[in-house]
């Protein structure tokens, strides 16, 4: 790592990650999991989801050995004193002479990330843009992890806000109408190795970034605690209100540039194809279809589950989740029990908007009391968001098998006769 | 009109307006129009939507005389010179001893308006949220005008930010953690007469208001004019990518408080009821419902329209439009000419964001040639905004026949054979 004083600043020049070979990704160091929670989708790597009724029995904050767990390598085994963020500029995509804009560096550790801005704390839920991807798979193959509806999860985050450290390390203006706000994105990049790119990337738009309402902040606690390994330790963004894939985990670098990120998973992964687009003809799909940023509408039934067996003689309590993209709040749930004909409200839906912004960024809780109920139906749960934007009645399929919102069925309940119980 | 002076601001206490009978609301003075442009739904109070094809064919900026017409009322005759802009500040819901608090106004006239403060232009699409009723209307009973799919309109239009405004006049802080930014509302009354209510009324949350990424403007002009009367002289506001109802016209009253607007308008109207409520039971679902705001995301099929009659050897050109709400951009219009089985995209989709803050409040455009064309088949088309929402494929109905946005459909289409051309 090359070091350079000059008057004013220190400029630093960041390691350079070497695409590995998929034989050389080592995933010893990774780190115990409690398997009993979860569904376990692949151990390497390490991709599960909670079982969905712990997901919705553990309360509106999911404790951090049963929130989802999404990776696309082995977890790096990064020491905090050791571990340095690289924050960048590039002011143009090419320079006078046609070659790619000099990216300026500086280097701050983790003592400077966890003391010099004031630390915020945001409650947001992630959700993979794969959430549901099962559901996709039943119409036609997908490319992808086949999730269930359980690659959600809602935490408390604690660290520095983004606009914060790139007003004052990169310079980027305050005022959300500078054509750079416009035109800019931020772009992050882990301390990893994944099996795609030469580590895991993405980026979102900078005035995602320095909007005081967009609540992105550089997370180094999770529910009041240090980080854990598979959650982005030391250091993650989280990116409120966005597919999950945004919220970098292990950060290393952050650029602000005026082009998207150029990353595998930027470029060519989480985005909705057209339905004409399949293995086939994918190759010459990803340029014509834009990145994803905000989540979409989305509703799920945790309990009871498919083809779950119940008593007979009890009421059942139906409970799930709901959550709209982009800070917008849930207007309401509603439930079916008979297939989608008839519907009725939910008896609770609680939601809690963040204490500064008032923003939608955690998920809302629901359930309602069914007495009576006909096995041979199916329930049906959908969501209103505040856009007034609501859910397909059917899967839409898209080849990435991304953004699956279709109204959320349960059906082959089976109520067992009194006797058995 | 009483006034009176401390050392420091000018008080003012606006006009009160009483409810007028029905039979009292007089229609004489509206202003003259273009009726072969429109498909007039009803005289008094005027409401007209533009032809289809006359709205899509005038372009990306709809010409005044086209724009769509809705009204609640006559429209009021205001002069200029005589006009006056109260703005008042509410604390808090209650005083002390349980009394409705005091407001306290000040007055701007209109060479306030037009000369304090930058004047802002934003070229924002209103959409009224009963566009598309007839779609609801076809399911079951709705109450309201029966609008088909033109009332959508695009315009550029000018005058101060409201936020601007605020601040200097009423004090509102410019921070957007400011808990009042969190809390209040900005309401918004006109200087008319309705039926429903003692004025047309509305409300947007402030937060909505002092966004710079918000765009609220008051608007003294429209395409580059002044307003014309039909379209709110001599001030309105424009809320871009919310639904129409919230840019109130003729606008007298700006009230920053901590309550929505108790307005008609905002309280019983303009919700999306439960499929539950229908005229029977609708006087207690009012409550339980909340206002909207943003729009969800629509697509439109403007030409060829059902029914058409079409030469059979010329392919044609299916045009439309599409919008989200929220400054949210249309990532993807898709066409099916066979009812939905299968999907092509659309040669051109055009859609311009606002050139300060780089969000997506004008519609988009889009069209397509199908060479060939079965017309036993449907046309269908539908959109991506870029959060990923998309429409339902049926419609789901509401009572108030509002946010219709299910996949729009267009069938019946007649081929005359060549010989007839």
């Amino acid at each position: 790592m090359e070091l350079r004083q000059n008057n004013t600043h220190e400029y630093v020049q960041p390691p350079q990650h070497l695409k590995k070979e998929l034989c050389d990704l080592d995933y010893l160091q990774d780190p115990p999991r409690i398997l009993s929670n979860y569904l376990v989708h692949a151990p390497k790597p390490f991709n599960a989801e909670p079982h969905l009724p712990l997901l919705i029995n553990s309360g509106e904050i999911t404790p951090t050995d049963v929130f989802f767990k999404r990776n696309h390598g082995p977890i790096p085994d990064i020491h905090l004193e050791d571990h340095r963020v690289y924050i960048g500029i590039q002011q143009a995509t090419q320079d006078c002479r046609g070659h790619p804009s000099r990216v300026e560096w500086k280097a701050l550790d983790m003592k400077d990330i966890m003391t010099k801005w004031p630390k915020a704390t945001i409650t947001a839920s992630l959700q993979c843009a794969g959430n549901r991807r099962e559901g996709l798979a039943q119409v036609k193959e997908v490319k992808g992890v086949i999730w269930k509806a359980g690659t959600i999860s809602n935490a408390v985050w604690s660290g520095p806000r983004l606009c914060d450290i790139l007003k004052s390390v990169a310079g980027v203006p305050d005022d959300l109408h500078h054509e750079m706000i416009r035109n800019f994105h931020v772009s992050f990049e882990a301390d990893d190795h994944v099996k795609e790119d030469a580590c895991y990337g993405s980026s979102i738009p900078l005035r995602k970034a320095m909007d005081p309402l967009g609540d992105v902040i550089l997370a180094y606690e999770m529910n009041g605690r240090p980080l854990t390994r598979d959650h982005g330790y030391p250091l993650r963004v989280i990116v409120p209100g966005y597919i999950g894939a945004r919220s970098v985990k292990f950060l290393q670098k952050i650029i602000v540039q005026p082009q998207e990120s150029t990353s595998f998973f930027q470029k060519l992964d989480y985005k909705i194809l057209p339905p004409w687009v399949d293995a086939t003809n994918v190759d010459s799909a990803w340029d014509l279809s834009p990145s994803l940023g905000e989540m979409n509408v989305q509703c799920v039934i945790c309990t009871p589950m498919e083809r779950e067996i119940i008593p007979c003689s009890k009421a059942i309590t139906v409970k799930g989740y709901a959550i709209a993209g982009g800070g917008r709040a849930i207007y309401r749930v509603e439930l079916s029990t008979d297939g989608g004909k008839t519907w009725e409200a939910v008896d609770k839906l609680e939601q809690t908007p963040d204490k500064v912004s008032g923003m939608y960024w955690a998920w809302a809780l629901w359930e309602k009391k069914v007495p009576k109920f006909n096995t041979s139906s199916q329930l049906v749960a959908r969501a209103y968001d505040s856009s007034g934007n609501m859910q397909p009645e059917f899967p839409i399929w898209n080849y990435r098998g991304v953004m699956n919102n279709s109204w959320f069925r349960v059906s082959n309940i089976t109520q067992l006769p009194q006797s058995n119980m």
